[in-house]
């Protein structure tokens, strides 16, 4: 229910959802994203998809974990525009939310602690098993075609696994973008450097997960690239320094679509009325 | 898949589902909509369930039915700001969509009048049965509270019924906004006035449904009045010259909330990947 509630926002309008859409594989599926009074978002929004295997959250990792990402849009003036106090009253003033948190907490306190952990709890069930590449890891053979499974053997030999590893196939470790040529890009994020202040972690990002990739386009944390051709090509030539053949490029973005796997399946909730203690949401500032 | 794609606008990030929240009663909750680039909608977002059973759409009625209603917004600069052309070659540039559509309607072509068709019918699905009073009117004389009750007979003694009837409880004609008092509002909207050309017919809108009036707040199609106690007081004074007392007013509104009923179980779909041939989002316009 949390994270459809788009009253966590300043507007009433802006939701998780909005730009953890999971209808579009757990992104907004924009370069950047449509913030509170349409501002535009420094930065590519990653998927929500498997987020609980990255070991860290936001491109930069300067959220632990997802509980305390998730407190983070609510309060930042350029996506929710909200404040942690405002969404907590707004919230509390639910009786049926009450409800729900006096079954799930054990007493009917609502804070920003507990709303963050529920919202991350849902997000830890966000997983997509079944992916075809999981079949095939399971013994099925044929669950992949041999022009995936060629990428695949490409994708271990050509260097990617060295980074895109672990269960969700990235987000294991952080990685400098642009190790072997500089990557150019109009995005003024630094990624790790903003969160140690190291000269050295200028231009390091969290390494992505690669499951779903077909779905969350577009790519990189400046959302610059659309295709898959194109960003499996940048990544050989500025991660890897290699050069790859069409048909290898091919072959590779064969085995990435094998990586989707079955999408959360969400009833929608119906979310509780607001009533005369609710915060009233403020889309539009008057003049 | 179409009422909740984002990509029939023309930043990706306005879908139908945007206005219409089916999590919230079937509108945005707010007195105007949030439009491209943030716009402000003229008027507030009448509720899509059960939209069916109104006379016409649109609060001044001019879409004949909810397929005609469907292709308004998306081409409208102030809402999705698509054009129908793009809408279409977006849908039409992904095969999974082609599929659907040729297992729907026999053939792989795609157009606009495909798309709202199909939008209306699964916004035709989006009823809410059971509610106490149909319970109530079904025999269950349990259904709702004697207050309630008290306030079904004054919704039928003062004259709410003469406008608010039919099977939605509302949406079977057309009615002067401010019968017996002017209604005061800054909202310029002059309903059938625009339709017709008619001076008779300014100020003369839609009878909106009542079901589900608890949910879809704030009221009037100006969103000026967020709670149902206040809305009651003014239809009341302004539609029927009628002074209600505290008590009365309580009892109706504890009759209005009976006419919440069953939500629609909606699974969010996975909506299929953009391509090469996708025409891209553009949601904020470079200077």
């Amino acid at each position: 229910m949390l994270f459809f509630e788009p009253r966590l926002s300043m507007s009433g309008y802006i939701s998780c959802n909005s730009c953890h859409n999971l209808s579009l594989g757990g992104v907004d599926a924009l370069p950047t994203s449509v913030g509170h009074n349409w501002q535009e978002g420094p930065i590519n929004s990653p998927t929500v998809l498997n987020a609980d295997y990255m070991l860290a959250q936001f491109w930069d990792g300067r959220a632990a974990d997802l509980k305390e990402q998730a407190g983070g849009p609510i309060n930042n003036p350029k996506e929710m525009g909200y404040t942690h106090e405002l969404a907590v009253d707004t919230i509390r003033s639910m009786p049926a939310y009450i409800a729900r948190f006096n079954g799930v907490y054990g007493s009917n306190e609502i804070n920003i602690d507990r709303i963050t952990d529920a919202i991350a709890v849902f997000e830890k069930t966000l997983v997509t098993p079944n992916s075809p590449f999981d079949k095939y890891l399971e013994g099925d053979q044929k669950a992949i075609s041999a022009d995936a499974l060629a990428g695949y053997q490409l994708f271990k030999n050509k260097g990617c696994v060295s980074c895109h590893n672990g269960p969700a196939v990235g987000g294991t470790m952080y990685m400098k973008m642009g190790l072997v040529k500089p990557f150019h890009t109009n995005n003024p994020a630094e990624g790790r450097k903003g969160v140690t202040g190291k000269e050295a972690d200028k231009f390091v990002f969290k390494v992505p997960t690669l499951r779903n990739i077909e779905l969350t386009y577009p790519y990189f944390h400046d959302g610059s690239v659309w295709g898959l051709e194109e960003a499996v090509n940048t990544m050989a030539d500025i991660q890897l320094g290699q050069k790859m053949n069409q048909e290898e490029i091919s072959q590779m973005v064969e085995f990435l679509k094998t990586l989707t796997g079955d999408q959360p399946q969400i009833v929608l909730p119906a979310l509780p009325p607001s009533n005369n203690n609710t915060p009233r949401p403020v889309p539009f500032t008057k003049g």
